[in-house]
């Protein structure tokens, strides 16, 4: 059998030693990976091979999720080694490159991993290239390229033209962790595993859906790249257009990556063009004198968006998506509200209107999905309340713990199942829908910067944005909301 | 005000004490009685008047859902008063009719409650009208009428005529108590105080419905009763019937009595005749040496049924209604089978067909609605797994507790909403569906009269019934099936 190295560029960073190695300690400890496998780290600081699976320890001990062991991390340790080197010389891939097929043995399967900085993806694609590291007739090649992926289209597009000079698409795996979250997942199989929910999924039945990506947390140690950035490039272009499109895309005829990544970009080039009156922006109070951030800055770290998508399925729903930082809570959940009854055949009392039927998705915290929906109120004539029917994980699977979404995310790259990972041109249908908003933004045309408290749930516009037309923002799993 | 008198006929009987007035004593203690308001019982039997209160003393400390205090029970007591009398003699009625004057001071509403055996409606009800107790200027005069109504259609249609010769229709409440079931109404605003179920709710999506109501008692002291009545008389050609009809029939305009029992009415006529090869007949093992049961009874204890229903939004779908004693658990519940996903986009590994949804109601034990479905299994590429979306009273309304179906009856009948109970045209009917199968059994056509253990589910035929068709017997409800 083939041996399979992974090759971590940026193997010094956060991201390898709190989410990469821990997810492969997992696998690891699950008996999920080859046989014959090894991680290679590379980033320019030096490490001896065994300071490197020290430096690591940590993070498996404290963010793995499966119970650490000093002596099952040992054995998992003993398929690390370290490169240090710069990987935009073309020298350093060389000798990287050299280490590498002293290692293998007279040749393995390849699996690169850009975790560098954005900026070193195109030299390393290009050393990649250089130093013929992109095909083999000894294994295959696959690269896996985190996120941000471009900072708007143009450069985007850009960096697919680098990476498609070096790679085929077929062996590219662009990250957006959400698709690797199980309960994200979960919403494909709601959709298309069960026959009740595909009949009223549609403009005929439904009446709005809302995405709410919510962080609890601030900028923190991340302001010099936020401020770069802000939440559009952040959360937007992949995170929550992807949960729009697990929610709204036609059924795929197979899980096979090519099918589903074709629902998934139809459908983002279904969405019309974002108007700025469809828009708000806002920022924390206190961002922009916090350290790293730049004077006066007007990046926003709150955004909310009404998108409508041009299909006839979807035509006239508005779809409400937002996400920021420093709000009351953390939660990341998707509601669907569907229309009122047509008709009320009972007597209504007081009430003006009928409440209308709600299915959420907890995508965390406290997974599950909720469905919300009129009951009588016993010991009364014909009293309704909203009841809800909970399905949780807790509840179903019991013990059994939610994988992070690079456990699965890594294995899939190994297995070469590209399904969960994003396409080039999916990339750029994602970047077509949210670079017009940020070019926007920097228009007259652009909706007032707003402030918002700390611990809220952002400005008053963004109530107004749905209240104009009937409609508000719905939270329901977060702890709080669940009473 | 109006003083409202209620006349209880066979008022020293089982059901007097054990629901009726504990179903009473809980409206006054909520104070939903009228305020000028007397309960009169009659039966051969004689009491003093405080000699008839201590005797119901009992059934309300027992029964009555409200925590009993003497205090309050002596208030209420105070309301309760006894004549005795044969009642199917013209002399005793007026004998009854003149202390109702008397202690109605000038006029009042009365609503005159049958609760004897059935073979004294007539005479009964003849002598109110011999009596001119039917109508009267100072108030309104209504009748209620205890279940079984007829033994078969003939009978009830000649109950129906002297029914009718002494009341109007409007005059005229049959029990159901099914239909005074907290969770039976629910049925009614589930479908349509919620606009997602009603676009699935046909032959497109649903695949089959069951409805169970099994009991684990066997026939007991009711043997004699039950020897010349069986299963279909006993519960299917009322309360299975209710059940199937607030399942299946088409949206209402509203919630007053005709509106619903018109839809109710058009359900069951459009029941197609059922095929004696679509009935299941047994007996559970010793009924027939039991105490009171004729020797070599026929009666079967136990029945399943096939039905089907011409109309546009069920042709097709087979509807399955068992019913039995002595069975192994208590639990009356509906399970609606929707189709199976038209296509499967993920891998089934070695299963060679998806799962359906089910939708249950549990109308007793554990109260509530509980949709089965399909979630991905964590950790896994594509696993599924049927889990489970829950709503319980108990969770959704606390310790509230949910009243006995009387409670409801008895206030609507002193209202004069007769939305909840059964029309004459509705009971002719049901047994209009149930009378053809009673006969049937009787003729050369007949299916076999099994036998089944005690406490087990039934013979083994009605397991055969739907296997013919692919399907089986679903059990959700009852505390052993929620695991």
């Amino acid at each position: 059998m083939t041996a399979t190295t992974l090759v971590i560029f940026g193997a010094s960073g956060d991201l390898t030693e709190r989410k990469l190695i821990p997810a492969l300690y997992n696998l690891y400890v699950k008996d999920r990976l080859p046989k014959d496998f090894n991680i290679i780290g590379n980033s320019r600081s030096e490490f001896a091979h065994d300071a490197y699976r020290d430096k690591l320890r940590k993070g498996v001990e404290e963010h793995s999720a499966s119970s650490y062991t000093a002596e099952q991390y040992d054995a998992f340790a003993a398929h690390i080694w370290y490169v240090a080197g710069d990987a935009k010389e073309p020298e350093a891939m060389a000798a990287l490159d050299a280490f590498l097929k002293e290692h293998e043995n007279g040749g393995a399967d390849r699996l690169y991993y850009l975790s560098t900085a954005p900026f070193l993806y195109e030299p390393i694609l290009n050393n990649l290239n250089t130093c013929g590291m992109n095909h083999s007739p000894d294994g295959w090649r696959r690269i896996v390229i985190e996120k941000p992926f471009g900072y708007d289209l143009k450069t985007a597009h850009a960096l697919n033209d680098v990476v498609h000079t070096v790679f085929d698409e077929s062996q590219v795996y662009r990250i957006d962790h959400y698709l690797g979250k199980e309960t994200a997942q979960n919403i494909i199989f709601f959709r298309f595993a069960n026959a009740i929910f595909e009949p009223i999924w549609n403009r005929n039945t439904i009446d709005n859906v809302q995405i709410t990506v919510a962080e609890s947390v601030d900028v923190g140690r991340r302001a010099g790249f936020y401020d770069g950035a802000g939440v559009l490039r952040d959360m937007f272009q992949n995170h929550l257009l992807s949960l729009l499109a697990l929610t709204t895309m036609e059924p795929p005829s197979s899980f096979e990556a090519n099918a589903l990544r074709n629902e998934m970009v139809k459908l983002w080039k279904a969405v019309y063009p974002v108007k700025m009156s469809q828009t708000v922006r806002a920022q924390y109070e206190g961002y922009s004198v916090a350290e790293g951030v730049a004077l006066n800055s007007h990046t926003p770290t709150y955004a909310a968006l009404e998108l409508h998508i041009g299909n006839w399925r979807w035509e006239g729903v508005p779809f409400y998506l937002r996400s920021g930082k420093a709000l009351s809570a953390k939660t990341t959940e998707i509601t669907v509200t569907f229309k009122r009854p047509p008709h009320m055949m009972f007597r209504m009392g007081n009430v003006s209107h009928m409440n209308s039927n709600k299915l959420t998705f907890c995508i965390q915290p406290n997974e599950g999905v909720t469905l919300g929906f009129e009951g009588k109120v016993p010991d009364t004539a014909q009293e309704t309340q909203t009841v809800h029917m909970d399905f949780t994980y807790d509840t179903a699977f019991g013990e059994h713990e939610i994988p992070e979404a690079y456990e699965r995310l890594l294995l899939d790259a190994i297995i070469g199942d590209a399904a969960l990972f994003a396409r080039g041109d999916g990339i750029e249908a994602q970047w077509d829908i949210i670079d017009p908003i940020i070019k926007g933004w920097e228009t007259r045309e652009a909706p007032p910067l707003g402030l918002y408290r700390r611990g809220s749930w952002g400005p008053e516009a963004a109530d107004h944005l749905l209240a104009r037309n009937g409609h508000e923002w719905h939270l329901r799993c977060g702890d709080s909301a669940r009473k």
